[in-house]
């Protein structure tokens, strides 16, 4: 076979590169071949998108266009790890920062307040001093270190203060350099129990009391990190960066990546994976604010259990078999240094504390930031990933739980299911006489399948209109086209081949519906069983609390209608995001709300549902539409009797 | 060039190799051509012996025999750096252990007796505990972490307790491989200042309690390293070994060092190199007594403050240049794993605190182990090395000084000088009519140099005798072949060639007596500065404590007559031997001697001589034999009038 020249321009830095390549080869190999580095996030299967280039000249064969518009491909938009070389061919690689914006949730940076009464110098455990030293000479030759410990005493009333050896190793060269005025950064949080402060940095200079001081909250999502970079002197956050958890190649849940972990060598590369993914972060984060990713001085991590023990090399193994136990739920302090984490290495790494193997230091985090803890009503809070934890509370007591409900609602598990970008079925609405759907498409575009919110839509409408029976069902002898039998059961056809992206029907087969019904059955029933547990009615729950992006759009009305959040009126529930951050930044600011965190962690009931004899029962009863009880759906039973 | 043969027999595996290399190649290029590693501190300059072979078939052309006895070369044994390849041969590499004793200071492990009082659970901060956990269930889903702390709670009365992120990762699987029975080894140092407890290791099963629990004292000398392995439950020393410092191929003396460790990669290697001459020793230690170096959970580091540095990898280069400052003289406790130590990674390691640049912790420790800061009695200490370090005082006050006497008393900058090893004259008398020498060799047969003893006695005997005169000539008027004009002055024939081991004389010349008196006179003058500066006189002084291995081998009386020494009483001498390890066992046993380190570095009050002026006239006056003020030494005298 005849070799093609590929010809590579890279946008960020003007170079250039060649490669030759025979036929049927891919784009990442002549990549590769040409010493140009692209990243691949999702192991080179076409779901991350990182890999997009531009081909200026000549056209390849694209084995995948998912996660590319229309427009996208016109433009000659490729992702280098499907496309097929059949010619010569002249590529961009696109700038690096263009493409990040493209695919992270940090397009919209939500402005996040300061907590009120936030003071550096009474909420942080993190000090800072500017000391001139009198340098050293023949009538006093006192160490560096003793003479810097002095300053600290004298100048900045610290008693007893303690120093890594990397740091001692640098203290000569700084105090020298600097001729002998320098910025020291230290964590006081052990002296206020009767140990000593602990030095984090020693600087050239004196600095000014304006200057930030860099701090990151990170939340490891099993899909995706977030990380804030955060003042501390003003509290504020000052960039928010999300990218997907590099531990994706290897597993998309929880599950499979604590089994890729316990593989020889797998521990080491999860914890390498999602190190790379916080340290790209951070030096993102501290582009843009002008910052060095070693000038950060704490961080506070949350994440789920099993995040929490991948991140730190700990092994899971023990989280995914009975009776599921984690090795720790709330780690020591730890420094950057230790777990590989480029800060200033002798950084405060804390990681928040979680409760049990699945629910984790994400939830207490998000319990802090949603105010279940403080508040006085009886308070739902759901937090919907590719797992669902909930709790139920008040400032007085609170009860949680955590169901497996899989990935359906993150539109795994469902032939057309997919994640909420561009192209994706958003929101379904059914014509109760023709059964005729309408739709609306992420970007406006053709659609290529379905996500979460318009699989709730979907199902909600299909119940409704009587597409579905309570059970489920395909009524296929609806006379309509729409509704057929496939090959797993009845199907509903959502959008026909003419008017989809792929020239494929999109549909809904009895297969997704099942699936769809166990998740949410999993998660109603977990409602049930923390109500039970103490006594209380679903109905007479205050406010209903959710977060995660999950929440973001999803229509109430839909997820009651199909008996996946209780039935209350629509002004109790409230979206709240990503809570997980949000907490985690709270905690960071303010040793205050650090140590509520543990003391949430300490006061949660965690019910394991495995071991809960109402569960099947609970479980089994919501695996209908709404719910088999329909006296806990009156506004479900009303609309039922409008259409 | 022909090749020729080299066969090689490892006594140690029983393994055999062979190279072929050319006639005039060195042993050690054929060893290595065969694969065979052979150690080499000296660097291959026929110094330190740990190369030496025996050649069993065939011989070798030897550039020298430092280091062999006769009966050695008799034996065929050669060194293999200093070995000449000129035909085939059959060689047998000794065990490596039968070298070591050949050459280390353990051949005489001394008794050490158990500190009166000792008692394991009173005056260590190490604890050992055997926990019976009640393993986790559905009902009781604990973490593993929490569940051992609560046992060290409820079993152990261990209110807070913290742990490395390494051990965190190994808890889970010891406990369940024990089925929840364990042994847990704390230090519960910081503890007792409100800090938690720190867990240093989780083993498997219950154990007993009197199982031995391993530890180490380590004394770092520049020349020597010296490790005594432990027995914290009863207190006694089970092991004693020593080797040289693997830095001296990179450097005699301090100064040296610190220069090669400011090179590039300079302060790696030397960590690197001592490092493993520790981790070697404690590897020895611990086959001896059936431990594994794992075992080993504690550990008292001394040495001088460049040792120090080095150790922990600071930067020493402040420590060389006026005005001499060191990074730290008391580091922070770390663990053996921060610094490459290969005990229990947690292991405690305990840098001693020094004083100074020049007096460090192997001095601090000295006064401790001496008794000096305990004594009513005005004690003037001297531990002489390569440095000559002493402190003057009693339990209320204490002065400290380092001179730099340099090498000679080691056999350095002497022509004829070496150690005190096989084949040194140790002792000498002359005749005081013919002028004509009788000496003492170690080991008995003929003489290849002379070590510091030697050299102190020579000196002695030359000046009573009227060979020098006050100032250290040598009066070549007298008539006898023994003195005669060399190239650089007056000189001394002490063997002639004819009886020596090489054929050539062994003299001592004006240069070598210059250095001679230089180094007396430069500790004679601390002597003096130290007296001065506290007003007490020399004479007054009621005991005079030598350590080191240089005090337990010389005459006092030769040392006094050449003004080395103060003229006092025989009896105030006392020879301690190596008073560094002893104190750095004593702050390992106990708390209480611990904290009397720390106090006693923090008491000393540091004279710097440089800085002091008047000790170049105190200097001055000691460069005579013995001294200007001849009313100093009235036994001297006495002496003088005498012969």
């Amino acid at each position: 076979m005849a070799d093609h020249t590929i010809s590579f321009a890279i946008a960020e830095t003007g170079a250039t590169a060649t490669a030759a390549v025979p036929t049927g080869s891919l784009l990442v190999e002549a990549l590769q071949k040409a010493g140009v580095e692209v990243t691949q996030p999702c192991g080179g299967q076409g779901r991350c998108g990182r890999c997009i280039v531009q081909v200026t000249d000549g056209s390849v064969r694209r084995r995948s266009s998912l996660r590319l518009s229309q427009e996208d491909i016109a433009q000659g938009y490729a992702l280098a790890c499907q496309s097929v070389v059949e010619g010569d061919l002249q590529v961009v690689i696109p700038l690096q920062e263009k493409i990040a914006r493209r695919l992270t949730t940090d397009r919209i940076a939500a402005e996040v307040r300061v907590p009120e009464g936030y003071e550096f110098a009474w909420s942080q455990t993190i000090r800072r001093y500017s000391l001139s030293l009198s340098p050293p000479s023949m009538d006093d030759q006192t160490d560096d270190w003793s003479r810097l410990q002095t300053a600290l005493r004298t100048q900045a009333n610290i008693g007893r203060v303690n120093c890594s050896i990397a740091l001692l190793r640098r203290i000569g060269s700084v105090l020298r350099e600097s001729d002998w005025n320098v910025t020291a950064i230290l964590d006081a949080a052990a002296s206020e129990a009767g140990g000593p402060a602990r030095l984090i940095d020693l600087r050239p200079g004196l600095g000014s009391e304006q200057d930030p001081l860099w701090s990151a909250a990170v939340d490891i999502g099993t899909t995706t990190v977030t990380v804030w970079l955060v003042d501390l002197i003003s509290g504020q956050v000052k960039a928010q960066v999300a990218e997907y958890n590099g531990q994706i190649a290897r597993g998309e849940d929880v599950v499979s990546r604590i089994i890729y972990a316990s593989k020889n060598g797998g521990a080491d590369e999860m914890q390498g994976l999602v190190v790379n993914t916080i340290n790209a972060l951070i030096e993102l984060a501290c582009r843009r604010v002008k910052a060095r990713p070693e000038q950060v001085v704490k961080a506070a991590v949350v994440g789920n259990s099993t995040m929490t023990h991948l991140l730190l090399k700990i092994p899971a193994a023990s989280i995914r078999l009975s009776p599921f136990i984690t090795a720790v739920n709330h780690p020591p302090l730890m420094t950057a240094g230790e777990i590989g984490l480029n800060l200033c290495p002798d950084a405060t790494v804390d990681c928040l504390p979680g409760v049990a193997s699945y629910v984790g230091a994400d939830i207490t985090a998000g319990v802090l930031s949603s105010g279940v803890s403080t508040t006085e009503e009886v308070t739902l809070f759901l937090d919907v990933g590719t797992n669902g934890e909930m709790v139920l509370g008040n400032r007085d007591w609170m009860v949680t739980c955590a169901c497996s409900a899989g990935p359906a609602f993150e539109g795994a598990g469902v032939v057309d299911g997919m994640r909420a970008t561009e192209g994706a079925i958003e929101e379904v609405w059914v014509n109760n006489e023709s059964y005729e759907p309408t739709y609306r498409v992420i970007g406006g575009g053709k659609p290529r399948g379905i996500c979460g919110s318009g699989l709730i839509s979907l199902l909600a409408e299909m119940f409704l209109t009587g597409v579905l029976d309570k059970a489920g069902n395909v009524n296929v002898d609806l006379k309509t086209r729409r509704v057929r039998e496939g090959d797993h059961g009845g199907e509903y056809v959502v959008a026909w081949g003419a008017e989809t992206e792929h020239g494929r029907d999109i549909v809904i087969t009895h297969v997704d519906i099942d699936n769809l019904l166990r998740a949410k059955a999993a998660i109603y029933a977990g409602f049930t069983i923390l109500a039970n547990q103490v006594g209380v009615p679903l109905e007479s729950v205050a406010k209903m609390l959710i977060g995660g992006s999950f929440g973001k759009y999803i229509n109430v009305e839909k997820a009651v209608q199909i008996g996946l959040l209780p039935d209350m009126p629509w002004e109790r529930f409230e979206f709240l995001g990503n809570t997980a951050i949000r907490g985690a930044y709270y905690a960071l600011l303010s040793q205050q709300s650090r140590e509520r965190v543990a003391d949430i962690a300490r006061r949660m009931t965690y019910i394991e549902l495995s071991a809960d004899n109402t569960f099947y029962e609970a479980f089994m009863s919501a695996m209908f539409l709404p719910h088999t009880d329909m006296s806990r759906f009156p506004a479900v039973e009303a609309a039922l009797r409008k259409t």
